[in-house]
């Protein structure tokens, strides 16, 4: 008798059902929600699948960019994937979701054909204490998002508890392991929406909640399939900062590093902040 | 008799000929060219200008990502532009430029309502000597983008005249002064070139050319007009590095510093390279 393991959340909700060659149907996640709509991380995943999914896809995600338009809400959406260029080396896609009438996400993503050429990692991973002797967060209320992702704070944990005057501003720095929960073999749907499972920077350096969101993430993924193989369901290193918050816009910058000091993905976002 | 200065090389070869409400035609730039086609960062200029030419425009750029999906060569080209999404705070663009039946680059950009509310500048711009005390960079062929720029470097000037070892990799990092050349008053159409006018980091790892070229970019904007008017003339600080290159691609990160020590923008983007 065959024994399957149930499909994991990320898998399952970002399944999508093909109506034609170019567009397809999908529902929003009750894992992977936000208190005011979907989970931005879920949306940039399941964009990505929709090319991943295309049998026209050659090579591998390089780059995503999502443009966040308009929440996306309960229920179904539907996604029209765009073949623009394909080139020997590249291929370029546009992929767009639409709730009703309304254009919730736009996205581009461009895949490559990674060959064994040339390489060189000048970039060097942050020191930090293996993941077993550090704590697992416990201090995200249940339920949404934050619930599918196991995080280990060395470094700007989050604390909404304890009262903090308005002058007093921190750190927006973050310094944390992370994996999928329950744990998912890495890959590039995983990585894409752990780009976005960061907590939004103002929330840390203020300690409050203000009325925010992101409107646009780029991620640049800097591995092959084997490079994700290898990470397996191994926790990655992460860092989350920002550079400035200014006029209503914040910027956040990601980076995701694996197995041996490998970087694996970056990010960058740009978060509008109401006050 | 009013004497009008000649208009600037960035104002004229992106100036755009309306055909209709979503359709403008322009032209390949002679001055901002590259030694395979157009320079990208005048691709991401006019690209950003179809939106800022738009009369549905509101607010100002916040984000522009690019995607170079074939060379542009000499001639005419035409942009179509859709507005995505209207919302009270943001708004979303497509743009793609078309030569003949290729589509060369497609963009996606956001702009905002910047308004007067809490913000706060934790990164700090690097230290430098003042751009009077860094002699000017005139190591570059004449012609082409590079002349199109006054740099000055404290670090990271391109040296391809000094013959090195095939295993002799240095440092990807620069660290410059630049502005435009003639002199021009920053506005988002000059930073979004110069987010571009950084030698590929490859050359400078390794010393030497190889075949090479950039797939994305992405850059965020980050002071208002206000911001860019303070600005004016005067050199910005820039520095350009790279994360690692692997399997035929590598990233570029820049942030382009103006007075104050205010961050005018950043940018990421990846970079194909053949061998």
């Amino acid at each position: 008798m065959l024994i399957r393991a149930p499909m994991h959340p990320l898998d399952k909700d970002t399944t999508l059902e093909r109506l034609s060659a170019d567009r397809l149907a999908g529902r929003a996640s009750t894992y992977y929600s936000n208190f005011n709509g979907t989970f931005g991380g879920f949306t940039a995943a399941v964009l990505l699948r929709a090319v991943l999914d295309d049998p026209r896809r050659q090579g591998v995600p390089v780059a995503l960019t999502v443009n966040y338009c308009a929440a996306i809400n309960d229920g179904t959406f539907e996604i029209a994937v765009a073949e623009k260029r394909t080139g020997k080396s590249t291929q370029h896609w546009n992929v767009e979701l639409r709730q009703g009438e309304t254009v919730a996400a736009t996205a581009s993503v461009v895949c490559g054909h990674r060959r064994a050429v040339w390489s060189h990692h000048p970039a060097e991973m942050p020191k930090m204490l293996p993941p077993e002797q550090v704590p697992v967060f416990s201090g995200f209320k249940p339920g949404g998002w934050t619930s599918q992702y196991e995080m280990r704070f060395a470094e700007g944990e989050p604390d909404f508890m304890t009262p903090r005057e308005d002058g007093d501003i921190r750190s927006a720095r973050s310094q944390l392991w992370m994996r999928d929960r329950p744990e998912r073999p890495l890959d590039y749907l995983s990585l894409a929406s752990m780009s976005d499972a960061f907590i939004i920077r103002a929330f840390l350096a203020r300690g409050k909640f203000v009325p925010t969101g992101t409107i646009t993430l780029t991620t640049f993924f800097h591995g092959n399939e084997e490079a994700m193989r290898a990470q397996g369901t191994h926790p990655m290193l992460c860092t989350a900062d920002a550079h400035l918050f200014a006029d209503g816009f914040a910027d956040q910058i990601a980076h995701l590093w694996g197995k041996d000091g490998r970087l694996l993905a970056t990010s960058t976002q740009v978060v509008w902040y109401k006050e």
